[in-house]
């Protein structure tokens, strides 16, 4: 029973069950040296407010550095039944430097206090996640550097549609994640704020300097209101939101990949070292950081889902529903992080086969072009795309690819046709033919590498 | 490289990050009985059938126990480089018996021996659920019957609606409760089912007795597809989605005792130990067990949509993105548990307060009886209904309860209003004139009272 | 203001945003015969109860008939002013017969009259899809009939894991979607129970008869609590869930098709009339069917979703909240009627490409039972499987196939390769081999076949 | 047969199933001014750059423009059978002015073209709903300003915890609403970018002028990569995550609202004509705009996760999936902007009820200051809060509020309690000394008033 903080008006101890149940320090110790920086920032403020002795502050802060230190070296003894991370660190403050350490609390409340360790950690996160991204985009980039001269077919419907550059492939997405990057950017503009000195929700009736722990804590704004500083989540789950955006990206990426990866498609070969084998079956070679950053990307979408629920009809301001806000948060960072290295390796590491997509790319993926050949000849587009669609059953049905037909029977389908029709019938030539701006020709690819060498550097 | 049990083709070690970013060590130890239960079957049966000599089996057997016994003890020596729960218990079983160890993985892959540990785990926690689901319904029932004498105000859109008693309250969450109890009853004849000998997914060329392990395991059923086996993973979101349901439930009751443990309310009282303090508001007595379990059923819903994505789209048979069942499903069973028994204990010790519900239980909660009045009289309903509401409008603009009205005042509004109509005016002759099989008379909610006694016991 | 039947203590009219925005007949329409369905109960009850005059009720009934007809036949004139398909319905019985028209509504409330039409609904339409889903069983049985001597490669990872005879892959699907039908079989227990004469939340105070309602409506049940009758709606989320579930096996089942009709796997061919074509490229013939059932999971999961999260945390009884639970329903059933109807016709109509999928289940496929040839010689499996690992590595490096190798060669790798060892490069003959029960050998997918031949009839 | 535009290649009609569960023009209707205002932007490029001759691009834009007055006026004849808007309206076109109409399918697919209308529509409808996010927090700013002199309690785990100036809580909201609109704000960069001209997937081998389309269609950016623009959703996904945000923000101001509407809080009172009665109790005034603005909270959160279930693992690039993207679109913007728009009226509406908060705002409310005189007496803030948790727990067991206390029982508790104790209990009082930036205190509250009346107007 004494050991609680709050338990002046309690006339019976803690059920067991509800302290466990109630619990956050088996998580929220992720916080701890955020937790001790913004404990140091405030007891600062106190001592130079004169809202506390000076010599009283700096007692508070030497103890924390203590403390800090204790736990970088995996010293410091967490305790559950001290509920979470931040009683964790006032009490043992107390004990390292006796009753003056419950100084500490005046002027603030556990409400702002967490959040504003909270804030500190995402933004640093986001910061991480930011320069992850960055570091993707260079692997994209670099390799659409390496892969502009290699044609091969892009897939819509999973079917084959019209023979691209595989650098412009890789540029597509550099596209994602840099919109993504944008995103986290975006979303820290509305994280990079302070709760701290909001109290437990109505503000404080010290004369706190918020401008000073904001300064000494790198924050650039100040939250303008202490119910909505204590009480909102909104910044939390657009956090969350922007991962799963991310991880829909790179989930789409790692099925383009796996699929590639087959033996019966084999575009691209992946190095031994980011594969992995089967205990039953010897000849396998299985692209599992792919399949698990897929898969991984469930466990996004449901801590995005998570928050949204907990905040639904919450009502105001701080209620304790809101401790479930940090585990989806650790869990997200942890597997965002882990996704991006994941996929910046193996696009680092892959090997394109080249004949195998040239051959691919060519056929009957060259089929709107042959369209758009009678185009120019003057034929209305929904006629040419007639006419081609009936070469391309005339020639399936026998087995035949494209490439195999002559200007004779090609005239039987119409008279628009002329000698230079069959010229189109090569993928490289049929690529670079679509030379608008953001098309797959090869000068517009180089355009893009350009854009992207002089961005992202 | 050398200690990786499928590295025979592999040229190049594998990648220090891939190691971490695949393994699942970490959490699937927490199937680690259940794995060795299965392999000891898995072994007897070996033998059983000269598969491997029978010594082995034993010997097996024998190595597979000791490490069951350091793994109780927490002696086990978990290794994150072993990838997961089956390698290392299998790679030490090597160490200690020697070669004969590699004996043990005759006949199965690691397909069919993850998800029968998974399934014997996840069947137990069923079960367990069903009996902590049980222990809310007899708390709930033992409530409603002290409660059956309390008249409270029953509310629609959070507006006071009708009285009702309070026992007839208790029985509406003892309803809901039982439905998700048969929920997991349902769902365990989909998860009692063995997938052990399904090999890698194709079946297993060995002569083994599918039928003598799922004696030995316990499982009713045996899989009769050996993709579907190993592949499927349609049980185990059923079970979440059950989990999911039941937390709503939990959600809802959450809600209603928060509201009424307000000081606006003040219906109940929670007792101290259920409840917390504030570290800066000592009048404080926070429902944080409540708000915790309301909380937490976002955790619940993200883990079911967390799965469903994972299995969205993916492609026959196993792929690793299907290791991601596993966390979802420990951190639901956990969450669950602890909402089901923390709501049980707020049930047992909440006190009702009488006086208090039954002043709100008047008034113009006793509207919708007068306007029935009337109809039995003669008028038709939607008219009766019409005729109260302007009495209520009067009586509220000059701010009057209902019960403060006369019979010359009824009279003014319709002829039909005689001296009995005054009787009406009380929640207790209100609430026990909902006779109809369902309703909340004291007869009526005594007889269900009684169903659920010969049921629950 | 006069049109609300509501609208007695009221001093404004209703806003006409909030007309709009709180109106539900623009979607509730669809329950409109579900509706007067169980108005003619109710009235039929009140006659014969003596609640009403026995001529009244008769009078009501041939209204609500009339009534149906008109909307049966599209004459009806549904009016959004009139907020839902019971007020305009009520509305129009009483322009139709006159004030007894409001007698209809005794002894009921819009929250059990509402909760009611939407049960039978429910109970219909999940009748409905349990029948699909026999359908589709039955497709998949047939095909299964047909390949059973067709061989191909069961993938993990997407690579080729083992050969298995086709017709073990459509019945992995059957076993599947048997599960789901079991799941709304379950489901349909927990919504075939009848709310009507729970009121709006208490019961009832005149002498209403339940039983002859739930005759006279076909449920098997009566809701034994008021409270929960109109406030629960744990029962629609279940099917909602059944539903997500249903979808998921879905999408994985159109992934497999869709990667099966691409040029570079081209296992399959899907006709014509189950196909759409491009409106750029003319050769494409696109599985949009499967596409847009995989892409339509999105909506159901969204469904579920949406309804779980309408509900958490909502207090008792009835709320307007719940008026949400109908449109992810209506949409649910929609679209899974229809995704269950396409992949019946898909199986049906799809025709599989023996020789591809033949060459295909050779190769390294066959590499497990080379190491199982070697266990059997007495090598234990994991070092069986090392040694079959360097043999593919071997022939890889060389871009040679597993049934090129020589019995010199096999011998350089172990001495206990002999002559026989040559045999089992042969993906009939391995399959076969898989005996075990749930296996796919010819035997064992035969007498799967059989198994579900008498069930399915 | 023939009325298929991809039909060349097919020599078997489209199933009549297969049309209906693949047709979408019975929503994307709602894109068709989009659509038109995308072709004749189109049209009048490809007659600029001589692609098709300047007459036959006018005689396009003409048959456009009489189209869209069809559609404006209700005339047009929309057909489930030519699958989509863009078909349905191309179509007409053909009929309307001949085969010319063709041409205008030249140097585009119906991919680029899709995304292009629905980009077109999506940024219209992000500044609308912007524009109405302005007029709630105009409308929050206007009832701040009114009730800067109201004293209320602000809760946390709804308990009463300190007093705060009602407008305090009106400028949180407004906080809230403002980063929902700066999140909007940010989408619209990405979402105002143009895939016009992309073809469908590679560019287009025609010399278009992807400049003029953006001018004349207002877009600021030009997508830089034709497989991005055509197969990437996550700017919409991002639209419907802002969504979801703004929705999650407003359920928790709802759910305040319906708590202080009821009969137990009533500290607001709601406009008739924004309340709903009940069809069974005359005497409900039911929040139901607030309850349904919580409820569909749920359709947005489903409509979220429905199109991020459609893009997981989703293979590049375009699949008929992604089809499913508009009715999740559609029926957020709907949702939001009505909520929106609902919540405004309510607010504006609302009357608070200053007496009743008054006195709630006292009390325990009080107590924390308290503690806080003790801490500027010089005990330790976790001391004081001891204390007077005992002396909450010493007056709330005799049913005493905390004004009640008289000074010599202070003493008892600490001998730092002198005269000026008293002085703190009152509300007011307590309120002003929160002067901390942020905080509640009536100076600050006004420094906050001012700041937005600055930035809003």
């Amino acid at each position: 029973m004494e050991k609680k903080l709050w338990g002046g008006r309690f006339s019976e101890g803690t059920d067991q069950f509800v302290e466990e149940f109630t619990e956050s320090v088996s998580f929220d110790k992720e916080l701890a040296l955020y937790d001790i920086k913004g404990s140091i920032a405030h007891a600062r403020m106190l001592g130079k407010q004169g809202i506390i002795p000076e010599e009283d502050a700096q007692r508070i802060i030497k103890g924390l550095e203590e403390i800090k230190k204790e736990i970088e070296e995996g010293r410091f003894q967490w305790k559950k039944e001290l509920e979470d991370v931040h009683m964790n660190i006032e009490k043992a403050l107390i004990e390292k430097i006796g009753d003056v350490g419950g100084k500490l609390h005046t002027g603030r409340s556990r409400n702002d206090q967490v959040i504003t360790a909270f804030r500190l950690y995402l933004k640093e996160e986001t910061n991480n996640i930011v320069q992850l991204l960055r570091e993707l985009k260079k692997a994209l980039l670099k390799k659409a550097k390496e892969t502009v001269d290699i044609v091969m077919p892009a897939y819509t419907h999973l079917q084959r549609a019209q023979p691209i550059r595989m650098a412009h492939y890789f540029l597509s997405y550099l596209e994602m994640y840099n919109r993504d990057e944008e995103r986290f950017t975006d979303t820290l503009k509305r994280i990079d704020q302070m709760p701290l000195g909001s109290g437990a929700l109505a503000g404080v009736d010290f004369p706190i300097d918020r401008q000073m722990t904001a300064r000494e804590l790198g924050f650039s704004q100040i939250m303008r209101n202490s119910l909505d500083a204590t009480a909102s989540r909104d910044a939390v789950i657009e956090f969350l939101s922007d991962a799963a955006i991310c991880m829909s990206n790179l989930s789409r990426q790692s099925e383009d990949l796996i699929i590639w990866n087959s033996s019966e498609f084999f575009f691209v070969e992946l190095p031994d070292k980011l594969t992995t084998g089967s205990s039953i079956m010897p000849q396998k070679k299985n692209p599992d950081v792919l399949e698990l950053i897929r898969g991984k990307t469930g466990r996004v979408y449901g801590n995005l889902i998570a928050l949204l629920t907990v905040v639904k009809g919450l009502p105001m301001a701080y209620n304790r529903d809101l401790q479930e806000d940090k585990e989806p948060v650790f869990d997200t960072v942890k597997t965002l992080k882990g996704s991006i290295i994941g996929m910046t390796k193996i696009i680092e590491g892959l090997k394109p086969r080249k004949e195998i997509m040239e051959k691919a790319a060519g056929g009957f993926a060259l089929a709107t072009d042959l369209a758009n050949y009678l185009v120019r000849k003057g034929m209305p587009f929904r006629n040419a795309h007639h006419v081609v669609g009936q070469i391309v059953g005339y020639l399936s049905s026998q087995g035949r690819e494209l490439e195999s037909i002559t200007l004779e029977e090609l005239k039987k389908f119409s008279d628009l046709f002329e000698e230079d029709a069959l010229k189109i019938l090569n993928p490289y030539y049929v690529a670079d033919a679509r030379k608008s701006y953001g098309g797959t020709a090869k000068e517009r690819v180089i355009e893009q590498i350009k854009y992207w060498e002089e961005k992202i550097v």
